[in-house]
């Protein structure tokens, strides 16, 4: 009898069994590779029958689009900058948060990252999306004297590509300490921003108000 | 009449026939996404029967990943440095070589990057394989004054992501000119490695000889 008992069956109405769900998907498909996640499992962990899973989720494929869509707007809650803090602590706070999230998430991150489910568009939107979203968060949050420009966008998207491309490999071979990682990753930034400001004459910072 | 004629069938050795389908691949794949080339194309361009191209390749999957292998050699040959230019020059060379190459090649690049034939692991490992070729060069191009650390490796990798990052949003949106992201390039590469050898105390760097 080695086998675990299944959670035992509980009548829950639409949005609870939905958000139980959720929660359940969140912590299956952000600690595990999509292929190692099975819907049997899912069910079980729920207490409920594979038929009624299908009745909320119609395919694994959704039911992982779905944990996707909620791993992100969580990623994009914890990295939120608190509005009180001055903006080098909140840059400092909120890639701390990013750094944290994706370590706990690791097995998910990774699974995403490198590929996930493949090529599939909804996933690869919703990535896209809450790059935008970060994007236009740490634009918005940045000391400038002028209008933000394109090629400032183009320098935050590469800084985007910078965190992640770091990430995955400190997460896949941990190489140096977390705290030097989070110190690389803020001295970047600052200087990710300055090589922007100089190559965009149209651009103007208080470069001091963000670095002090 | 409008289907064009195929091309006429010839005997060429197996090295020759080899290295003309690969030319063909290359073409192909590196212009088209995977979904959009069939076997008969191939077929057709290379004047031989499907039967023939499967002598060689016994499944589209395997031609792509064969096409992959042979435009990372082509990318990491042409952006490989020449020893004749001074330090910067041979940065901004590199660049402005990459920067073309990504701009010719753009389709397949994008369908590459952005997901390609998804998590296919022969694929990951070759764009794997080219990036860390690339990091090395970088690193022993570096005018280092101590031995290179892991965190600088990390920071290079970080590089990597930013520059396909902005590449993959050029090559889509073309948000700046050409030269704009070149330049953006050059100077991000040079505060990078700065940043690196900032948050790394046992890392010491000619830096001027890099920027001058």
């Amino acid at each position: 009898m080695s086998t675990p008992a299944p959670a035992p069956r509980v009548r829950l109405d639409l949005d609870a069994r939905r958000e139980q769900l959720m929660r359940i998907g969140l912590e299956l498909f952000s600690t595990n590779s999509y292929d190692a996640v099975s819907i049997d499992e899912i069910a079980a962990r729920a207490g409920i029958s594979k038929g009624l899973l299908y009745h909320y989720f119609p395919s694994k494929r959704e039911f992982y689009v779905a944990g996707v869509r909620a791993a992100a707007a969580q990623l994009r809650e914890v990295v939120e900058p608190d509005p009180e803090l001055s903006p080098p602590e909140r840059l400092r706070v909120s890639l701390e948060a990013y750094v944290d999230y994706v370590e706990h998430h690791a097995e998910g991150y990774i699974a995403l990252m490198r590929g996930g489910i493949g090529s599939d568009a909804e996933v690869r939107e919703i990535v896209e999306e809450s790059r935008a979203v970060i994007i236009d968060r740490a634009i918005a949050d940045l000391p400038l004297k002028t209008e933000p420009t394109t090629l400032l966008r183009l320098a935050m998207e590469g800084w985007v590509g910078y965190v992640e491309a770091t990430s995955l490999s400190w997460l896949e071979r941990r190489t140096v300490p977390r705290e030097r990682l989070r110190e690389l990753l803020f001295n970047t930034f600052l200087v990710v921003v300055g090589a922007a400001v100089q190559a965009d004459p149209s651009l103007e910072l208080d470069l001091a108000a963000l670095g002090g």
